[in-house]
């Protein structure tokens, strides 16, 4: 079958050109014979692939000397529990700001290691908006200040920074890393499931202010200890090898692409043109408050399940796959991370004008 | 190049069948227009991938039901943290034979959590044997007997089940399951990383017996949770997809040789290919006690460490790479798991035949 475009909320799309080269590479890796998923982590070879894909990330995300950058295990789901475990030690409480599920996950999670203060929810406007930083506070003694960027199921995004003084910035990016310049100075902990922008799932990159390791709770397990894994170069065991193959794949097209200020704009195009068909549509009803909205998950109801399974439906036939929207949403979930080639994006267009053709009013 | 021999420790070979179906099905798997690592792990696709491993894993090692299987995160690293986190409640303390590094590793980390005792230590005999069940004791209070079935560093194996009566037996085989038949019903918890004889880095399979789940400590974290994991399919968050395919390949090819009955067999077969040879030759010497060699991890050394040096070097030269010892024990390591052919330990015995010609007194 030919590839098909896939909107996928994660795991998802990845470059073509990216699978190319592995399935290329898969039986022998550089005249080594060997597959790179079969070579020992601490052999010479794969400690050039590893030393070259961390040279990479630093250099893409123009990451500074003050902060060290990890290649983990577990997911965004484990650095709910690794976070308060290094970063708690003499606070009492962190904050979180709950902007939808993932949010929500993190503070549930960080409840088990201290307390845990809701610093904002947007629940009661069912996640479809960013709020402002002059609604709400943050507390200056907080261990650290933790908010998620994108949200991937309610397909919101904070079009700001928030500014927390002198409380560290944390940050679940895994929906949105890579897909724009951030200023990683700025944050205590930036951290993100490799699976949407990155490569496959298994792989977490942590982004961590050196200055803020070293202090992990005593019940820590070692292999989720920042500075245990700073030291031991991301090795305190077997790190997810081929994972971080893949990710150095994917930064070599990313850079080939011009970086991430070239994707932004890529980005910012692809969105664009979902959400104008949506702004001009009968149909098509945008979930999310126009300033709040994600480039990376855009999401949209038909007005009735009905017609979103049908929409759902036939898009697939035309091989626009997975834009059901998660199941505690319903209704339409187009993902659009850096792989969805633009013309992904206006098969999608065409698609939904031709459907609002045959079912608006 | 051609395929090497790799008698590396882990990662580790692959079965080459294996690596080709998974390069041809790269771009496009069973025809759905996309890889299987680009796949939502909830989509339909995944899902039936996810269940027919889950069944095969279960048939291939005759899982009873008493038993869950987990595909988790972490290596087998975080299972010396999970492992107390969930089996220690109740208890003062739990039981640990330390006969080797990563043995002594699980004890070390077994301290956060609550009393760790050594039941048994062979560090005195620099980890060279596996001693007799009469030799130690057994506390009968605590929460488990923690043991590693396979020395992967050293060489070495129990060549006996430890017999624990009512303690839970767990066990670390992460460099032997799948290399023979196992009574699963006798085992508390079976816990092993892929990267040997399963598949990539980055998988772990944890095989626990249902009644020992559903008392983790209170800041054990929701992925470490192995009642959350086996209610959740094993996706409380997103798995480690490619992984989990990649052990179904392996498991089809092992099934298709015979299961662990006749790998087993294989697997003996090749290890005394070698230990017969060293055991004959003036110039190598082993390093484990006759009776609890590991037919994995055959190690041996030849007296001194420029000859180590020069063996692995002319090795490589042949094809037959990463023969170095751990850099704990020195010598010589030949790892020769499931997917390592006989072929390729003939190549290598043919090999110390001509070095020791060569070199032998």
């Amino acid at each position: 079958m030919p590839r098909v475009y896939n909107f996928s909320a994660g795991p998802s799309m990845l470059p073509q050109g990216v699978l190319r080269r592995s399935a290329d590479e898969l039986e022998d890796y550089n005249n080594t014979g060997m597959s790179v998923m079969e070579m020992s982590h601490r052999s010479k070879t794969f400690m050039a692939v590893y030393e070259k894909v961390y040279a990479k990330l630093r250099r893409v995300m123009d990451i500074p000397d003050t902060h060290e950058a990890l290649f983990l295990q577990g997911g965004a789901t484990l650095q709910f529990a690794s976070i308060p475990m290094n970063l708690m030690k003499g606070h009492e409480s962190a904050d979180y700001a709950i902007t939808g599920f993932f949010s929500n996950k993190a503070y549930v999670e960080g409840q088990k290691y201290g307390g845990a203060r809701v610093a904002l929810s947007t629940k009661s406007s069912d996640y479809t908006i960013i709020p402002l930083q002059s609604s709400f506070t943050v507390d200056p003694k907080a261990a650290y200040f933790h908010y998620c960027h994108n949200n991937t199921i309610f397909g919101s995004r904070w079009p700001y920074m928030p500014e927390t003084e002198n409380v560290p910035l944390v940050c679940d990016m895994s929906s949105s890393i890579l897909s724009e310049p951030v200023d990683v100075s700025k944050y205590g902990i930036i951290y993100a499931g490799a699976q949407k922008n990155m490569g496959p799932s298994g792989l977490t990159v942590v982004i961590v202010r050196r200055d803020l390791m070293g202090n992990a709770l005593p019940y820590t397990p070692s292999v989720m200890d920042y500075a245990a894994q700073s030291q031991g170069e991301s090795m305190v065991n077997t790190p997810p090898t081929y994972g971080i193959y893949l990710l150095g794949l994917v930064l070599d097209w990313l850079e080939n692409l011009g970086g991430v200020t070239a994707i932004e704009k890529r980005n910012r195009e692809k969105a664009k043109l979902l959400y104008d068909l949506i702004d001009d549509s009968n149909l098509y009803r945008a979930s999310i408050a126009a300033d709040s909205r994600s480039m990376m998950n855009v999401t949209f109801n038909l007005g009735n399940v009905e017609l979103d399974a049908e929409f759902v439906k036939q898009a697939a036939k035309r091989g626009l796959v997975s834009l059901a929207g998660h199941r505690a949403t319903g209704g339409i979930r187009a993902s659009i991370y850096n792989a969805m080639p633009i013309e992904g994006v206006r098969a999608l267009c065409d698609f939904m004008k031709e459907f609002e053709f045959d079912y608006g009013k």
